[in-house]
């Protein structure tokens, strides 16, 4: 059964050998110097020289021949420098390794299939009441939690703005607003500060809009921490703090995190964190599953948010589903319903008119009339030409951005700093607030406007500074005014000074160690040029009927926003459903694209950004179109570490411990009758898997093969899931190493495969529309020659000059 | 190279091998007994006795052994009375091998992955633009299509509407109304007639809405001609003539079937029945790219079908999209857009309100006003009482058509018959309004009323007959104004009445031979009980104000038409768009949903009965849940029809002649080293690409194998594209046959691949989520022992008491 013998691969070496071969290699090849057999162990067996292990014992499948060796090593030694942490690890072309990856594969080995054949048609049902269950409680529970943002921050702001507003009253009179600068200025720092320190000293997971993160994990990222309990109760206090604090941030965008952590809770029916298993939903313990309800929550948060539930579901499709489903879909449309409605209800009851249903979202852009505020065939080349506009405006803010964070990544990153960084901002915010403020001379008479916080300052009784409008309030009250304020409310040098400067803050703002978004700031400022343009239309045109500024706000804001964020379809019908009329549509749709084509002419979406200056392996769509070029015997990781179907136990512990590879999936091999080569594929199993047989110690004496060995459940897989214990933590005594292990019942054994020849794109088209971890690459007779996993697929990108291949970085 | 010798696989046979076996065995047996060898050529080279053919000279890879010889042949002779095709063939347990896949997998053989290595990344920009510029093609013509289809229906049948009236109003007075009712039985059975024998006669697929058929399209099955020119243009004249001719029918669903038939001509870049290549997009010239934009297509159909670009996008994702990607789904988005942009503005200038925008949709369900049809909390458990209602009419209506389409398939299938009956519906639907009419006593002021054309009869001067505004209008017109009318314009018994007879009208009407939709009856029947539900919940509240009977129109035509048809998110959205109010889709979801459980529990939906009658291979979302005890190794077809990397010319064409089995693809095989059994897969190879070669003549001698083939192109692939020619028009010579084929270049040298041991859900997957047409499945050592296609997944079907297993039949 055993073959001690070690396998290496034909020489099919190439030029295009990927990176990550070298490193692998690395210490495989340091063993070779040290004048060890090739195929010796890496990690432990090299360094501690483990007498158990026989050099032969560990299987290696690969393409490493000697002819290739010194090859190897004159590379080893010119990358080593290059492997060393540096100081600036951050640039585009990198990739980093720390990253895993989620498998929405099921493992279908033995123990998973006994199970679904042994539930019958009524359980299923069962399971699936449970889930629609759960998305209505992700509804339900997502709702609250935005109406509970929503109401505190009224309230702190309410506050806030009152104090402040009679401080500025008393003091306009009598002179000294300087008090008053400092009084908003400090209390701003203040409530930031606190904002701040809970993120970065906590949870710095939540920091940000939390989109980019949701975005990963739909992609099949594994970002740590990025759905526990912990980063939604700092992301929930961190965001109402950002917006308390005057920053230059909205709410809405953090809402589509906290919907996603709720979703994974309620979904595996217990929380780590809190030590508490419910012990219901242990169905939906591994990955698929949790993924779908993750999908829900984001819907649920868009939805709660914008009050837009088709555009939550059509989002969280674009992010994540390759595996679209229609039974999935419903669900998730289920969730955002209810999330919506619950949010609808709840509020309309804090706000007194109980049952009417008015409130559908975080933020409502107001009742745009069709008759009032229709458009006509002849403004379409004025919208499309406001995209055009957006799409650069946009550009210019993630360029902006993107130094911004480069300088952060590279001088800020220790927790103190990033917390005196978010407090300079406050304070900045609030002096160029009060400053603009306080310059501005362009009084509106205060009866029949909807202003919240009218602040007189030098303007006559019963005026009040149209300035203050869109600085002294929450950013969401702003947009609608901007919006909806009958023309002539603002004159156009207020809007092209508030556009100017609230460009710069949101974009110093964005990537602060603080929770908060980025829609409501690209909103406001779209909306501010947006309708500055329409007044100068209407200027042109002698006040044509057309021209209400309003509806060119509604459509600066989509060219802005599409311009930053680069979102399509699914914004879309966000701001269709946002504006709670239809035929806007059309020119949004026609906004949005224009600004896309544009800003991507010169630079990526933020938030696509924000992910690539991570080195996060996203994969997106589809490979590169002119990667035909390359076949999955370029792409592939090799050689791969590969198990017998029967092992020793101590070659399993070497292998899991060895810090040098971090493989989390194994190929099981056999022999293949009338061949000596040991690399005929049987099977797959999981890093988890192994460790939870190692804990459970599934072994059988090498004497007794035949022995039945301790049965081990589904349950007791679940148990360990998400958070598999470290290869550490668990103790093999020297005589258990000698113990076998059979791999038999708990490996997959029909793992998907590729043939060496299968080009990148067929590859990846696979990988990607399966969400799978890993890919076995196979010759002939079906035989082990690679392992294609994610960071293979995501390091060939598009670039500007054709296929570009990004390096590798352990960071 | 060659090895003569059959190949027969390991005695694994099962006890559940599937009936197709037999099948695909049958004539192979037969010639067992007739004293040939096993493994003897089944189809001519049993019956003529080609001597050219060695009995080895064709590899069949299966799993029959000579023990089961006997079983087979037992199975032989008592499936065989079954296989003969009975007078009644339709009943739900019923699976057509008639009907072939598409493929949506491209075949990256050499030629292909050359190409796309020629093509530079600027070469792929100039397609992607090309695709942007055939989705504008395709909206704007579906536009026009629709504005065409509107026009003329409204002149037509305001012309005919016209005459009628002033007959009737002439007989009124002077008594002898039957004269008016033979006039509008006339005139109504005549231009069904017309309308009818164009598609009996000229093009069947292009009766009902063609809603099943397009569904079966994405869906991954060929449908003869359901995508030419031809099928347009009777669908186009067809629905105009149902429309004039007073059936009870709509006009919008065979608006998806235009739009698709639309899309799959334009973006071929010419037509096969006009002879026609204008020799543009010939990159599109095959099944992936054709599809997509087919989903574009039916996208934009729903689009100007009822002013929905989302709904119309959630239409073709919900039925086609497991390929989800997003800058499709964005270029489906944008096709949508300007489609119903296209409608609007035509319409508009026809209208005479040039400029306006108001008439996105063929249909318009009018402005659902928040503030005076707004709904409250309490609603919620009417309306879900509303959904449980539709969900049991739904199921009558479908149990119902289901019995009257059974009958049809046995006794009416001659055109003439068809013809008869469409006319006899014709005259019938006609009586029946004109009775109704002239029995009911309902009469209204006609001041303020919209009605269009009010019949007077019996009524005082100034007032119209109420039953006439239902019956003696288009359909379209009835709907809007059973949701808009003001409270009180129909007494309960018209309204009672008028439901109980468009019922059982709409459900004989549906599966005539004529083109017509099912939407707006439906909402139709569904708003007429809707309101009668409205007006006695005013009774039974004593008429509070939130009971506007037509709030309960909308939702009873929801629930109405969600009962029948069973469609979700996309239904959903239509509806929320076609009411332009957003704050709608909360209970509009809540009646869908509840219609469909309730719907689901008796009877299946309207289009998955039609399309399951026609025993379609249709492939749903996933495997049946309870399937995962079924292996690759039982689901497949086995024998595997098998060709050699050169083949003998003769070989491929008596292979491809075989009537008999009329398989599609071919695994290419070589012997593995080390072993004599010839299966070792090396690529995948289909009949049409085969087809190709033979008609090029692409053959080497057989003493000079390395010889340099003729160069074929791509292009010749493409040109031959979709109508390959049948093996019967290709001459192949005596002395040709004994030449070779090399094989190489022009197979698909990486097929997916599945193990025996993966489960049906594992090979489901793989399948739908590929859009695969054929999936080898092979052993340990990449050996062909199976294939798994279309059929041999959809036989399986959960069944009331769990997974049950269709047979399959020729017809």
């Amino acid at each position: 059964m055993l073959h001690p013998s070690i396998t290496l691969g034909p020489a099919q070496r190439d030029t295009r050998v990927p990176k990550t071969v070298q490193e692998q290699c690395g210490h495989f090849l340091l063993c070779l110097l040290a004048g060890s057999q090739p195929g010796c162990h890496s990690g432990p067996g090299c360094s501690e020289g483990d007498k158990h292990l026989t050099p032969s014992s560990l299987l290696r499948i690969g393409q490493l021949s000697n002819v290739d060796l010194n090859e190897d090593i004159h590379e080893l030694e010119t990358e080593l420098p290059r492997q060393r942490p540096n100081e600036i690890p951050h640039n585009e072309k990198l990739l980093s390794l720390k990253y895993e990856s989620l498998d929405y594969d099921s493992s279908e080995n033995q123990l998973f299939l006994e199970e679904e054949r042994r539930i019958n048609h009524a359980a299923f049902r069962t399971v699936e009441i449970k889930r629609w269950v759960i998305c209505a409680m992700i509804g339900i529970l997502t709702g609250l939690v935005a109406c509970f943002i929503d109401i505190v921050v009224e309230n702190l702001a309410g506050l806030k703005y009152r104090v402040v507003k009679d401080n500025i009253d008393k003091f306009t009179a009598k002179g000294g607003l300087s008090f008053s600068l400092l009084l908003w200025a400090t209390l701003n720092a203040s409530v930031v500060m606190v904002g701040s320190v809970i993120v970065a000293f906590i949870e710095p997971v939540a920091a940000g809009s939390g989109i980019p993160q949701i975005k990963c994990y739909l992609n099949g990222v594994k970002i740590p921490h990025v759905v526990r309990l912990k980063t939604l109760v700092i992301k929930v206090c961190g965001v109402i703090l950002s917006v308390v604090g005057g920053l230059a941030v909205g709410k809405e965008g953090p809402m589509i995190h906290s919907g996603s952590v709720i979703a994974a809770g309620i979904s595996q029916g217990r929380s780590t964190s809190l030590k508490r298993d419910f012990k219901i939903f242990e169905y939906f313990r591994r990955d698929t599953e949790k993924r779908d309800f993750v999908s829900a929550g984001a819907a649920a948060g868009v939805s709660a948010a914008f009050g837009a539930p088709v555009g939550g579901v059509l989002f969280s499709l674009e992010e994540g589903a390759s595996f679209w489903n229609q039974f999935l879909t419903w669900r998730i449309f289920f969730a955002s319903m209810i999330s919506t409605f619950t949010l609808n209800s709840v509020l309309s009851v804090y706000h007194g008119n109980a049952w009417d249903l008015s409130s559908p979202g975080l933020i409502n852009f107001g009742r745009f009339d069709s008759e009032k505020m229709g458009y006509t065939i002849q403004e379409i080349p004025i919208f499309i030409f406001m995209g055009v506009v957006g799409g650069i405006l946009g550009a210019l803010f993630n360029a902006l951005n993107y130094w911004l964070t480069m300088f952060r990544i590279r001088y800020i990153h220790r927790p103190c700093l990033q917390v005196l960084e978010a407090m300079l901002v406050a304070a900045v915010t609030a002096t160029v607030g009060f400053v603009m403020i306080y310059c501005s001379r362009d009084c509106q008479p205060i009866q029949g406007s909807s202003v919240a916080y009218p602040l007189q300052l030098f303007c006559a009784d019963g005026e009040y500074n149209s300035m203050a409008t869109a600085f002294f309030n929450t950013p969401e009250k702003s947009v609608v005014n901007l919006f909806h304020d009958p023309p002539g409310s603002y004159n156009p040098m207020t809007l092209g000074m508030f556009t100017l400067m609230y460009f710069f803050l949101a974009c110093w703002t964005y990537g602060l160690t603080v929770s908060a978004g980025v829609f409501i700031p690209s909103l406001l400022i779209g909306a501010a040029w947006g309708r500055l343009f329409g007044i100068s239309l209407s200027y042109l045109t002698k006040g044509s009927i057309w021209a209400d500024p309003g509806k060119y706000a509604l459509m600066g804001a989509a060219a802005q926003l599409g311009g930053i964020v680069r979102m399509t379809l699914s914004l879309t019908v966000i701001m269709m459903e946002a504006t709670g009329n239809v035929t806007y549509g059309f020119p949004i749709m026609l906004v949005l694209m224009t600004a896309k084509i544009v800003g991507d002419y010169f630079v990526e979406g933020l938030y696509d950004m924000h992910i690539q200056l991570q080195s996060v392996p996203f994969l997106h769509w589809e490979a590169p179109v002119t990667s035909h070029s390359l076949t999955a015997r370029e792409v592939m990781s090799t050689p791969v570490t590969c198990l017998r179907r029967i092992e020793r136990v101590g070659t399993v512990v070497d292998i899991l411990s060895d810090t040098s590879s971090n493989h989390n999936g194994f190929p099981v091999v056999e022999s293949n009758p009338g061949t000596t080569q040991v690399a005929g594929l049987r099977g797959l199993i999981l890093r988890s898997q192994l460790i939870v047989l190692l804990k459970h110690k599934v072994f059988v004496e090498r004497t007794n093969l035949n022995l039945v060995q301790r049965r081990l459940k589904l349950k007791d897989f679940r148990d360990a899931y998400p958070r598999f214990p470290p290869i550490q933590s668990i103790h093999v005594s020297q005589d258990e190493r000698e113990c076998m292990i059979d791999l038999s019942e708990f490996m997959n054994p029909s793992p998907y495969t590729v043939p060496q020849e299968a080009s990148l794109p067929r590859v990846f088209k696979l990988f990607r529309a399966l969400g799978l971890r890993h890919l076995v690459v196979v010759d002939n007779r079906n035989e082990v020659v690679g392992m294609v996993t994610r960071k293979d697929l995501a390091r060939y990108r598009l670039g500007k000059e054709g296929l570009e291949e990004l390096s590798l970085a352990q960071t």
